[in-house]
């Protein structure tokens, strides 16, 4: 039943691309969607918000992919919907009376070299990464694969409602989900599943829920100010890694908040040019946190107070630019119990949890606060998956068996919402 | 011929008052002038620019300096000119055509407990302070006996042409020379001569033309924020300390300047309450200094924007009061050399030296700056006195012989300049 | 029944003395005590392990209330028992078999002016402080009064077992906790009530258990550094303002921790002399907190390193001195559960409430601590109070109806624990 | 007479080479000098104090530039010399009693990409860099003509004494100066010459002396910590992005020093990778300067405290090396006026120049040094060169005519030492 599962996770495994840039995967769904007869297939910029992009590549960092998927053989309708790096593609099933249900998954690669030993599976077998420096070390290859088995899957039932996937570009950075959720399909969805392998949970296991992702910001600063030669003219600078260290101590100086947890890092930097030269030129890559949406945007104001204080104080200017962004959202319990519930009878399936505390931040929040603002239900389910080195690693690979089971909980959970709305 | 100076130095030693409040001090000085035939004499308000002083304390801290003086029979025409803390006078001999020459003595005392013990020639003689926790431990008691005599002596010689006595008040903390600078006898001076006793120089030694003082700016900084709960609502409040601590740090980080010597220094702190409050108020006393008036202001302008800026970093504001401030005025070497050639033929002198480095600051500056901008010459002269012990402390002492040395220098000084008027 | 409770009180509440002072308040403690037959009766230095005391004042701030309280005329065997700032005491029952039972009060008064207008019941009732600038503003006066009441109750009852009711001085600033918790008469304890009137409850409410206490340590840090004229010879100071300006930064940005909440807060400096000082000594007042004592210790470690690194960056040293220590403990549930259920049918009693958190920190948590590491169980329980205006202030007070509730909940409490020990 | 200067200067320019990677240089001076009768030639590690060397490039730097050397013809005796990056070399003619006088020229070209248009001549004419990326941008193949000029006249002349030309390498970042100053042919030097064509003196124009370098030290630190999630465990790094921050706020707050001007300088940062790692490892490049070579130690001293105790501070280690550094030294005012007098006899020369001040660091200062401290006298003097653009620029080049006069005044000035020894 779930057979040809193993060779499209595989497929899509030998050609990662990074955010925005998924030109030839774009291709390689909407081929694949073009087989289930959907009712609606929006590729591109007509699938989002365009304007709500967030950590867009530059041109020069978007041609070369655009460039290789063409060689590749992706379809020409395709990249000119795609082009300017407007990724990701909806694909909607409208039969008629009944709830409106969505499902997110995600579709990027990351900056990883893929192992190429024989210990490593896809080496093994043949299917290691075709794309030298990228990888699906997140297992976004499983979500594609399930999305298309699930909508083939309702397609082909007796599902009567509205059915929507959603496949999602540019989630490592956190730059897609707000553009899908801004963007025409996410409006009317009452009920949302989003999905992700692993994380730790081995396979068998599957959580209903995830609670407590971090909301997130991803800042880049610039410092701008005047060189001058350190020795000869020291006062005629305005010296930019001043104005930078200034912001970097502060800003972990922030007072902590009785609300909740919050964070804040400068994780990088790099600035100014030689030990003579007054630096005129200072970047950081930033980010904060909180334990809920307001409290990150409480850290993010401070924040950027800090980095204009500081320039300021030094004569300089600072530039404060969001990368990206992710707000809180935590699953439904309603939806949750629902999709443990129909776990707990799916083959292979030997525990099934009801919720579990996330850690870390994910853009797939956004469409699940735009459906939960509406009034909709959203939940985010983990299916595990025996894997044997962690995420984002040169070593990560799914097992395979988890496919059938996500494909399994989340066709089921479609169905049950549809005789119960709850 | 000298022989009431240590008479008369004495009296003013026992009554010492502090800046703005040389109440008795200005009534002594006023009936000792009117002995002498003067054709005007500006006591008070009227001798200076009252909206320039520096400095300037509180009501609380002039009043019961007012009330002493008139208890200890300060004339009341006196007081009613001085009342408000404008304190001082100015006597002018106008004996036709002739330069027009001014001399510049400073009155005020200093917060120093006078030394009690025998080995202190004031205790030992009698005529220690009488105003517990003051002291004439800068000289300026025989400044003022020097400055009466010199008038005395110009009264009663042929000299032709206009001889001015300025008896400033509040030199210590930098007040009072601005307003006398700006005020209304100030103008048409033609040379000007400045005189203090001792800076290590011993009985013997005068030095006729001190250099390189350093241009100063005194500043006080108020910043102010919110408080709060420390535990239990840290990021409600606005941490004036922090906005000090900021200030603070950098404040040192001015970069140094290709052009001369700068200085910085913050050098008295006090903020807060208690350790679980986040403080709403923190003060710090500061002051830059540079080798000239355009380095001193450059530091002071930096220094400015360091604490706005450190102040909205941390949601506070910042008030940066100028206390007082003193600009960079050199020795006119024309002026210094018949200073130093004067010297070389008084008895008493051994060692007539032409310039030497002041290294510190000094207000008398401003009038310097005056004299000089308006066209005029001015030097500040340094007459020696054996000193026991350094300036500012309690065995601190004049060598009453060098008394008549500086009446003579500066009455011949006054004498020579009207005879070739360099 | 109650009748003598508000004389008591009232008797306490004219004359409160401040920590580690609690001269005549344990003399009158001790005349009450004897006047019930109790086993054993330990006063001052010999109810507490001595060298654990914190926040103690110097003698200079022990001598005049050592004097004032023998003027008053407390008793020579206590003053001899507490000087040196040995205050409070401990009173046994020893009663046979049975449960070991512990009650903790505390003694201390605030320096606090109280309120002398007519609104005021104190002042309107000629029970206002006699010690001006000294305030029972925080109800431990009515303490006091609650555990000589159920001293007396459990004394003239046919309680069996121990019962020990710790007099502890020196609660404000933390001081008093740990020597009553290393003390002889903490061992053994098997359920120990500890007793807060008010905190924003009010009369008729009783929280049986009060939850999260922060763990606080409260420290005092002295910079110092060397002096030097700040125009003259900068670089041959050793600046104690910049060493303290970087450890306060610095101290803020102490990482937040993913284990839970933390605090740190620099709430007072006062350091340096006048502004053309290089400073040589700079003093801090700061606490950090954490919601386990495990975190609270990390924040104190790294704030330790701060302040030493801070210090050798400048060329100073830093002396990092523990004012005073509060670790976090907990009401155990069995114990708290009792307390409510007997709460619930207690006259007056209308709102029995199981938990509420804490948000502050309290030194009682020492000897709850001590209690539960041997094994035993303890419950920090609020009795409401309507109190006019909060605790700390000019215009506290307490309702005197809420004494009898507290003496009842208390006696029923023991009594039902001697029969269930849960 | 002076017909190969340009030939032999073009020869040098087309083939530059950086710091300690001069191996064809080299090579080509050795053929230049064997040609001269020279009494000693020391070549490589021979010339040096080996262990002295500063700045040296890693044997990967070293490598490419080596095999280019050997490509392009290098001798192999040479090569085998410097292998290691041991170059340049010193020639001596020992002529019997006289005088011991040295001339010191630098070698090393820079990492400048030399304009490639008609309007720059070396492009026009043919000579313009065969090294791409690399270019004699400061007048360094001038010096060398220069060089091997003077030793050829005199090796041709009567002159009797001993005259050592030191070709000293990895002049630019201030490498060679130390190892040629501590080597075998430094010692018994009674008076040193060193040249600079340029530096804005127009062809025409000589200073016999440069006054007032600055003493300079250049220093790379780095700072280890240790890596954490900076959601999940911010508190488990660890973070050298704060300590770097800490260090260059600092840094710039080293207070002044009364004894004359300082600097200090952090002109490049790199650290960390992204904005959700805590930073194990920060890198900066920095600098300290001083009016003397105790004020540049003592900024240094200060640096290396502040670094340590910032790394100490948030628990990481910090590596300060010392990349390279040159001493304070000036012209003797008797050997400059020895070339002043010279130069006005000199054919060419329109304006002969007693002294200058120099404004930034050079590394001659360490030979300078040497000699002086051992009784000898040094002079640093300018051949001023009309040169089209700043040096160090693409456009830089030099004056043709210049390299005659400078040869003149350089020999004559030695036939002058020799007869006057001033």
């Amino acid at each position: 039943m779930h057979e040809g599962l193993s060779e499209r996770r595989r497929s899509f495994h030998r050609y990662p691309e990074p955010a925005w840039r998924e030109f030839y995967t774009t291709s390689l769904l909407v081929e694949a969607i073009e087989e289930v007869e959907v009712d609606e297939l929006a590729v591109g910029r007509e699938a989002m918000a365009p304007d709500e992009r967030m950590a867009v590549p530059s041109d020069e960092e978007l041609a070369p992919w655009f460039e290789r998927a063409r060689k590749r053989g992706a379809r020409e309708d395709v990249l000119d919907a795609c082009e300017g790096g407007y990724t990701g593609c909806v694909a909607v099933l409208d039969r008629g009376e009944g709830p409106s249900i969505g499902l997110r998954v995600d579709i990027d690669g990351l900056f990883v070299e893929e192992a190429p030993d024989e210990s490593h599976r896809p080496a093994r077998e043949g299917f290691r990464s075709e794309h030298e420096g990228l990888m699906h070390a997140c297992g976004h290859d499983a979500h594609m694969t399930v999305g298309l088995a699930v909508l083939e899957a309702v397609a082909e039932s007796d599902f009567s409602g509205t059915f929507t996937v959603f496949f999602q570009p540019a989630e490592e950075e956190g730059g897609g989900g707000r553009p899908m959720a801004e963007g025409p399909y996410a409006k009317g969805i009452e009920y949302l599943l989003c999905v992700h392998v692993g994380l730790d949970h081995p396979t068998g296991e599957v959580v209903a829920g995830m609670e407590k992702p971090l909301a997130m910001s991803h800042m880049n600063v610039a410092f701008e100010g005047e060189s001058s030669h350190a020795g000869q003219a020291p006062e005629k600078g305005a010296n930019a890694i001043q104005a930078m260290a200034s912001a970097v101590s502060e800003a972990y100086a922030i007072p902590r908040h009785s609300e909740g947890m919050t964070r804040v890092n400068v994780g990088r930097v790099e600035a100014g040019t030689a030990s003579n030269v007054i630096a005129e030129d200072a970047r950081i890559t930033a980010e904060v946190r909180g334990e809920t949406t307001r409290l990150m945007e409480s850290m993010k104001g401070r924040f950027e107070r800090i980095c204009t204080s500081a320039a300021e104080m030094h004569g300089c200017g600072a530039d404060v630019a969001i990368h990206s962004e992710s707000p809180r959202a935590d699953s439904d319990p309603e939806l949750a119990t629902l999709v443990q519930e129909v776990a707990r009878g799916v083959e292979g399936v030997n525990r099934p949890v009801g919720t579990a505390e996330f850690g870390a931040s994910e853009d797939a929040t956004f469409l699940m606060q735009a459906v939960q603002e509406a009034g909709g239900l959203a939940t985010y389910a983990i299916v595990g998956t025996d894997h044997p080195d962690s995420h984002h690693t040169p070593h990560f690979d799914v097992d395979e068996r988890s496919l059938g089971i996500a494909v399994d909980v989340l066709t089921e959970s479609i169905e049950r919402i549809r005789k119960e709305r709850p």
